[in-house]
């Protein structure tokens, strides 16, 4: 239970508040949950009053106040961790592991389909809550599908091969009457190494629920995960039978064995991918709190940077959109 | 068993020969299985010498070609068909009825996905004798991957939605070494209805055998379809639960069912689905000879005209590609 | 964190302790999570001191034992709940609801098969602790794979179709070198209304990970659900498509919503379905602690009239194999 | 299209005539695809008339018929095949190769299942012609279901592991309304190498197709394999990731290979399996007539023996369920 007279009236009051508290009393990190256009101003405030934050993505809705986050969080060195959720599964570790490692060759191409069909009606007409601030340029910025969704296909991307995006084609749509942001969005990706990525991201795909999915082409194998079944990895050759990797097996990477609570057979989901970057983050604020050095997977988390970069992606979709063109997506976020 | 006097040395023979040969004795239709560039001549001879054709895809590899076979076969009256064997399948057929039926309501996405992985490897530096034709621009033309693969997505997506493309943008890739034909491509597609599409094709997905696949999604529902596990339709909507069609079962439309031979749990796969494409061309043939019309689903098979349609789509992909920008790409094809 | 002083040597110690605490200092309940031959003594020990328990299953590894803790937490008006943790899932309680409703018509068939692999080498031997006491009769009890998932099986199969056994002919075997416990079971089963059952356990199938399943055929239709993906049940017809429900959907029945906690797409697992029936135990006791009416859906969980059910079914399949004969296995559980 | 003198008015007719043609003109073989009761007295006349058989399962109704026909076959020295169509798919014989080379271990696990739902509402009521003489016992013998199902689920239990059946314990069920012939069965199985069976089968299964499947389990790994989807063949360890083998690959075995037409990804079916056997049986008729050894996999099809095995097999699931008792099962046909 809260105790009372911690329950603030506003983040400002809270910020104000906690800081103000000795270190061992003051709360160890703040969760921001708040529509897009707020995480900005409570994350500034929360760092420069030295507490650690784990903030939802995207991070901003502009890249300067992306970048004022991280430059501060650099000058506090504190943990800014994001919640790209789906990065926290022990399945998409193990690919990022098998990658590493050289399984799948040199990358070739990169699918990540992300359809959704929440917002195939205008539901933020009648009252919709998420539908209404998603749907609405002053809280959710400059994109709705490709902020919301498109954003969690890059870090994907990023966080399981690498890769540096080069060059992109966005095709945004908006297909909801009366809808001024994207509701779907399909863009063409040409990466650092030459590879060629092929992003999409919908709001309107009726039927579709929660479909994020991935398939990597690499020159000698290539590996398949969807997130609506998250305890198997598909790893594809051209010349011997398909692998599948489980959940829970002690003939996975240490790092998805690490990132798991139950046996084989026992399935895992969302809760426990969240949780993970939860925990990571955590474990990382612990230890710089008592002055130690993380464990060797605890800063296995999305940090400022992912978040900046996520937010680059999120602009340049709209920008080439508008224009009809590939434009330079090159990024280095400041570290 | 062949008639060893029927057996001919050469196309130009064949077409010669048969042609001379009263029309009841004369072959009925002559099928055209070459590499890409000689369809354009073995089909004029045929067609000329009024011999109806069933000829492989891409039909030819210049427009001219193919408008020329438009206007022959139109003046001959005689039949052209085209294998693209995927429309053939009884599922594709539940699929076009059900748009047509209004189900889906309007179209708003259209995604079909056909990645392959047996040009992986430079096989054709092996010797691999389909490699080497399809890597040969002499043989195939202008486009290696969307001359294979990207004409049977652009047929797919005309036979089962009935939406005209308006323009494209195409991102065609060379990955194996010495190659000078695309090996994949990845195309972005605005519909003459306002739709959106993604078209990708790929043949170094390694570990990818045959994956063609489509998704799409009207303002009412949405529909999937595996080619690979082609027996089954997936209907799905936002609000209530998706729903499974089964080949062979009486619940199907009319045209799923006369399209079928088995019953319901026994399999039936490609060489039905390209039988479809044959009895029905065949049925038409034999109607026309009769001086008869052909039967209600006889004439559901590709014609001269989606066969042009197909040729125009590829060389489209390839002019937006090597020119990094959308074309126009609306095309209607002498009728 | 656990109060050090409430943190006890031995269960006797804690119940006596804890059931000297006032009612509101006292702790609510007590989980059972020993190996079998504990649950009983720990179980009448806590019950007869007022502390309401959720036990782990088997319940007791005699009828006698079980009947015996049916007895007094009657007597003491207290919670009395079994973790057969599979029936927490929402998209059990949908089928369920479906049955109850009766969608399926009358019940005809029922298969439910639960192979596992874990004991597929005699691990026992190598020190692993879950299958030295599992394979252990002093501390399993008469059975170790029908004690240990075919008591799931039963209970899934009670707590889904309602339908009662009325006899039962089993046959266990034992594959480990020189284990005396079966670690495989199959069981042919006779229902209250003439529906026919197949039930099949393994701990010897190797490559299986935690494989509960189940087939429910009706005179209307049929259920099919999947442990392993859980989050999907489907509705097979004779003469319509497949219907597939999906977790978290509105379109759900209401007892499915409210054992929910993610909105559709983002899957849930394992943990919830445990969770489920920790809280809905949780919210009984607590009603009645304030003496309430419990929520319309807080007693749905296994008692320990169902936990005296589970060991009668194991009891009976091993005296039926034992002697290769049908046997009776009618039961009521004292009430 | 057949010779209008070779259209004959009765098999009676067929076989004299036939047989009084010089053997070059006479057909190679005569295929029995009449209701059950049928398949002895024509197939026994036309082996004592010189011609080879191609015959439908169950190959008798009584196991004193199948015996005889092992018999004549035996003495006249002419291919008798049955078509048991399952066992001709490639990946069973991939799968039956796996075994046989010991990738599985010893065998300890076969579960078989069969289900089917087209006899669960009594449509030999209104007139369905399959439905009539499969529920007939002057026609189709002492079981239907079994006699239908049952015997595919013995002869692939066979073919795929090399097993012979010592005892079962049967539990046949009728639920048609005023059937007499069982429409649903469950067998415990146990094999002369100490392994365990369970085979069900089953005609009242609603919503199941042709849901023909197995899981064989050894001591090292195990197999699955579904005829709905017939491409693909699971090979599952206990220690390492699942291997996916699929149809048409190079890496297949040599048997799984030569039984197939199409290269990986191009789904073949039924159709393909039956020819397998048409295919197989012919060119072993072709051999004999010109006094060569068939080739290296030509005398892959199921024989007369397998035919009566199968018999067996029925008649002993009808008997034990009757007794309610283990029978003995253990069969070696007349060679």
């Amino acid at each position: 239970m809260l105790e009372p007279d911690r329950v603030y009236g506003s983040y400002e009051e809270m910020a104000e508040k906690e800081s103000a508290l000795p270190e061992d009393e003051r709360i160890d990190f703040v969760s921001i949950v708040t529509p897009n256009h707020l995480h900005h101003p409570a994350a500034k405030l929360f760092m420069e009053a030295d507490i650690n934050i784990i903030c939802d993505k995207p991070m901003t809705t502009t890249l300067e106040e992306a970048e004022e986050l991280c430059r501060i969080t650099k000058s506090k060195d504190r943990v800014f961790a994001v919640t790209y959720t789906y990065t926290g599964y022990p399945m998409v570790k193990q690919a990022k592991k098998l990658i590493e490692d050289g399984v799948l060759g040199d990358i070739r191409k990169v699918v990540i389909e992300y359809p959704q069909g929440w917002l195939t009606k205008t539901i933020e007409k009648d009252g919709a809550k998420q539908a209404i601030w998603r749907t609405d340029p002053k809280q959710a910025g400059a994109s709705s599908c490709m902020g919301d969704l498109g954003t969690h296909i890059e870090n994907m991307s990023n966080y399981v091969t690498g890769l540096e995006i080069e060059e992109i084609m966005a095709d945004l749509s908006v297909f909801g009457e009366d809808r001024v942001l994207d509701d779907d969005g399909n863009v063409l990706v040409h990466f650092d190494n030459g590879a060629r990525g092929l992003f999409y991201a919908s709001q309107i795909s009726v039927g579709a629920e929660n479909g994020l999915k991935f398939m990597i082409y690499g020159t000698e194998s290539s590996l398949e995960w969807h997130q609506e079944n998250p305890n198997y990895l598909y790893l594809k050759y051209g010349d011997k039978p398909e692998k599948v990797y489980k959940h829970g097996n002690d003939y996975l990477e240490e790092v998805a064995k690490h990132n798991s609570r139950l046996p084989f057979g026992h399935p895992e989901a969302f809760i426990e991918a969240l949780a993970n970057i939860y925990v990571n983050a955590a474990r990382t604020i612990l230890a710089k709190k008592n002055g130690k050095e993380p464990g060797k997977f605890d800063t296995d988390f999305p940090t400022v940077q992912d978040g900046a970069r996520g937010v680059n992606f999120v602009l340049k979709t709209v920008e080439s959109s508008k224009n009809k063109k590939w434009v330079d997506a090159k990024y280095t976020p400041p570290s």
